[in-house]
């Protein structure tokens, strides 16, 4: 499968998802304004994948650092090192707060973002200590931050494999099994983490059909999911959002898989808008509905679903279908771009540690930290 | 407003809904087929509406029949009366299947078709008795056909008054509504039924504003139901259908306000798919849930809606979007144009004839026959 992210010559490489799946086409990036657009404008997207974009955005911003202090001459100056370091820790932090702030609802990204910049800031301080010039110590800091984003895209699929192998113990044979949105392997470092239990139990003959929620406006559903998994050769089938009620009432749906953008400590849950919708229906007709997640999904300092901020994106994709307008001129609309699950709903949290089961508040501190 | 149906010069002129708001195009059919083919292609739908498309089609079938009989020569042609009625009669029953069987859902197709038939019919009976020839009888049962098409259609408009008037009390004020789909005035003979209610309750200036799900795969609450509460100055915003229940969670919603293709003898809905899931979001969250239709929607023959066909639509709707792929090519979809919603989750059916309160299989025979 063509990777969603990919570090090519020094640019980060992403695979243009608007576009898909009817153009394949890729998004270079060369300075970490442009990594925080893609982010913004959803040529990336998924917790998981825009955590990875964030994190090189991160590095990125240290080359740019290094190129700035480097100046236009190319010789390491001499410069009084605690103050450039100070003008270089603002100028990263000034950067990591403008990529944290791309998305909103998505814990990953700022876990991410984090994650990067305190390796950088923190070689880079050793680096100084140590005695050689800020230029050497940027130079470091660059190639351990961008070692640090690889280390996050790498353990992600990792983890990812994990989750899978986590999820696909608690599949019965012969399931048909419904996702929304697209927690695959274009959201992600790779497998996927509700797709990746998907393809997980699919390869040990367990599912015998994937219903994929189409997922308005931006129709992951229909685009990504139904295209990752034709392209493993995974038995799908598409539905408006609207059907998956007649759907369980009919009884031909035995379990939901979706992924999360945030899960709160109590195991409460951020994910695509119509999420906490199948979640309502998966309770009434009594079909299990699970969450697969990394554990960087979880926010510590959240403690229930009150605090996770929804984005609100514009009403122009809910008004408009690939440049089509779906309503009259001048309606407005609504686009909450995601929804809240209380973990009542959920039967259990799938993550690479394992699997979280009811009482989730519970039992999730000895899963995530285990 | 522009009126979904006309009669016109001896053909009924239907304004095609399936390219609103987009173009005004309107189909203009001469004979009982095209009709037919107009309602199978959903030019004209909404159940009401496409009960009085067929009303009119049984007209235009009898007027064939007049022209079949009368052959090329224009003059009454003394026939064996009772052969020929049988012919007629058989025409004009495979006529009538032939129509009703352009959509299975919504009962007022039937009971529409079944209405001016019989009219129909008994004239040509009465005349043909009365000593008249074939071609006499058959222009009298034209004539009285398109009189009782008509007298659908009038009667749909003054009930869909009524049906307001009974629902606008149910309306608390300052009520948020919510509506699914459209079965507004283009939806019926005009005014609406749900829309009905929102157009009686925004005028006593109780709403203070409506949601309109947009309605996947057709699009029908964001092309129609918009478009005609944008023509009338009522304050509507769109969203996508997954997001309904995330607006309940937030107390963004007082009540919702949905139309019915049919409805079964103990109160069992079949609606637009979405329709159960709003039925189910909203008793989770205590929010009213009303269905409003004309008695005529109510099939006597159907004690509950494990009886109801739902009609199954190609998927090429749920894959497209004005012709543009929604996902990648070959892939599966289901589309189930309708779902069926328990009495159990309805809070009220409001109809011209009185407002059917819980316990409705109780209260139900009294208010339909009253």
């Amino acid at each position: 499968m063509i990777p969603a992210i990919e570090w090519e010559d020094g640019r980060l490489v992403l695979l243009d998802q608007r576009y898909l799946p009817g153009r394949i086409e890729f998004v270079r990036c060369r300075d970490f304004r442009e990594i925080a657009g893609a982010i913004k404008d959803m040529v990336v997207r998924g917790a998981p994948a825009i955590g990875i974009a964030g994190g090189y955005a991160v590095a990125v911003a240290v080359r740019e650092c290094r190129d700035g202090a480097r100046g236009t001459d190319g010789k390491d100056r001499p410069l009084a090192i605690e103050a450039d370091l100070e003008k270089c820790a603002a100028f990263l932090k000034e950067a990591a707060d403008h990529i944290s702030a791309a998305r909103p609802t998505a814990v990953n990204l700022m876990w991410a973002v984090d994650r990067v910049l305190e390796k950088a800031l923190s070689v880079l301080r050793d680096i100084l200590r140590a005695g050689s010039g800020l230029e050497t110590a940027l130079a470091e800091a660059y190639t351990s931050a961008l070692e640090e984003a690889r280390a996050i895209e790498r353990e992600d699929l990792e983890m990812n494999k994990r989750i899978g192998a986590n999820g696909a113990r608690l599949i019965r044979p012969g399931s048909r099994v419904l996702t929304h949105c697209n927690a695959g392997a274009l959201a992600t470092g790779g497998y996927g983490t509700a797709l990746g239990v998907i393809r997980k139990a699919w390869e040990e003959k367990k599912i015998s059909m994937v219903y994929a929620c189409e997922t308005r406006p931006y129709l992951q559903g229909a685009r990504l999911t139904a295209w990752e998994l034709t392209q493993d050769g995974i038995d799908v089938t598409l539905l408006v959002d609207s059907a998956a009620g007649y759907l369980m009432s009919k009884g031909m749906v035995d379990c939901v898989v979706v992924g999360a953008d945030r899960i709160a400590l109590n195991g409460d849950v951020a994910n695509k808008i119509g999420t906490y919708t199948l979640a309502c229906l998966a309770g009434i007709h009594d079909i299990p509905f699970y969450v697969a997640a990394p554990t960087s999904t979880f926010d510590p300092t959240i403690s229930d679903m009150s605090a996770i901020p929804v984005e609100e994106r514009s009403p122009e994709e809910v008004l408009h279908f690939r440049g089509a307008p779906t309503g009259p001129e001048g309606v407005k609309a609504v686009n909450p771009s995601f929804d809240l699950t209380p973990h009542k709903l959920i039967s259990a949290i799938i993550t690479e540690k394992g699997v979280i089961e009811p009482p989730i508040p519970e039992n999730l501190p000895r899963v995530i930290k285990g």
